[in-house]
């Protein structure tokens, strides 16, 4: 069954009101009227339509049954990612999505070789929010995951620091691997996966991340690049906490 | 300490010798007699080597200690990936090695839309091998894992049935998740993970896949991507067998 996300603002009394380019997609898969699809209202909701009216840059369909999003895991996961140079944010974001991050937040550290300025940033969000909302759409998300981006390293690193558990990825030498650093903080809910650039992470970047709590935890005696850490990661996480 | 890959016939009598791309690349990174260089003879032994020799196409090192290689995991994992479009093989070849895979095979499927020839198999090997090598060097792997090719799904998954825990990972219903699968077989040495391309297996090649032995495992609710099942797969069997 095909399915769409539908803004939740334009769910309501039992129909979902399309327009725009949810009605353009439904056009362009040639859903007819009678048809049923899944209409998801990207906060965790699912509900199975029947389509009552198409056409015109618009539809409508009724709403036949609802059921929770079987798409999203059990922990929310945020990923923190320094810049990383050329297209490797896009597939951070894509990949996180899939693999069931719940929002990628990007930051620049001190050795990132690309630190996008204040309106480059809010060209790239755009461009990259649509990337997180394929993706979702793609994996059958129940939600579209947020990409945003703060304006330190230290707001990065503070904010990452209040999840359940904090991680901090780091292929020097850390004192924990990923695997006890999650068994050390058994039943987590929330997760915060900080990750650097091409060049890593200075001294007193570690510093600073440990003063805050963050959990310094390597992912074993291979260097990954700067977009595969994030996917292992995620995937490591959903494991251990029962999504796989 | 740079790190580079040498023939082990190439490393004898206390000695490495390197000729061809390998000096090349010595010359490239500007290293000079008297310098401490890594070689790795791609087998899981590592030389800390003495540069004695330098120039001319060639280079001498002297072994001045042995280790075992830090970067090969505990496991043995190949990935077995239907032939996918465009070049995402080189994304799975690059990421599985990066993650620790010891293989990567590609085999045609019902639903590839890619099913390349002998001979455009030949270029494409010769291709990937590269992309295989430069990601074991860059991720400081001990040994250099070999891209192949099989010429049907039926070998395949007769192949990968061999394994102590030889996966099948498919989207539609399986009786198991991946971390089951897992704990099902504990204390595996050697694991198949064999995945479709984008179009996913046909009924008729799940029920063969089962038939010789494959377990039929899923990755969650979440729908992957051909070249992001492979990715998550590796992580998640690292992560369970203390590799990460």
């Amino acid at each position: 069954m095909p399915r769409f996300f539908v803004a939740a603002s334009n769910i309501f009394g039992g129909v979902a009101y399309m327009d725009g380019k949810d009605a353009e997609h439904l056009k362009v898969l040639r859903v007819k009227k009678g048809e049923e699809i899944i209409i998801c209202d990207g906060q965790g909701k699912d509900y199975i339509c029947r389509v009552t009216e198409v056409g015109g840059g618009s539809a409508e369909a009724e709403i036949v049954e609802t059921t929770v999003s079987a798409g999203e895991p059990s922990v929310s996961c945020r990923v923190y990612a320094a810049y990383p140079k050329g297209d490797k944010a896009e597939t951070i974001i894509q990949k996180s999505v899939e693999l069931g991050a719940t929002e990628i937040i990007f930051f620049p550290s001190e050795r990132c070789v690309s630190k996008p300025d204040t309106s480059s940033v809010a060209k790239k969000l755009e461009r990259w929010n649509k990337i997180s909302r394929e993706a979702a759409m793609q994996s059958q998300r129940g939600s579209i995951p947020a990409v945003r981006a703060v304006g330190s390293y230290n707001e990065a690193v503070s904010e990452a620091a209040e999840a359940d558990l904090p991680l901090f990825l780091y292929e020097g030498k850390c004192k924990i691997g990923l695997l006890d650093a999650m068994k050390n903080n058994d039943g987590f809910k929330t997760v915060s996966v900080v990750t650097g650039s091409e060049g890593g992470f200075s001294p007193e970047e570690v510093e600073k991340a440990e003063a805050v709590g963050l959990i310094c935890a390597s992912m074993g005696p291979r260097i990954l690049r700067c977009e595969t850490a994030p996917l292992c990661a995620v995937s490591a996480i959903m494991l251990y906490s029962g999504n796989l």
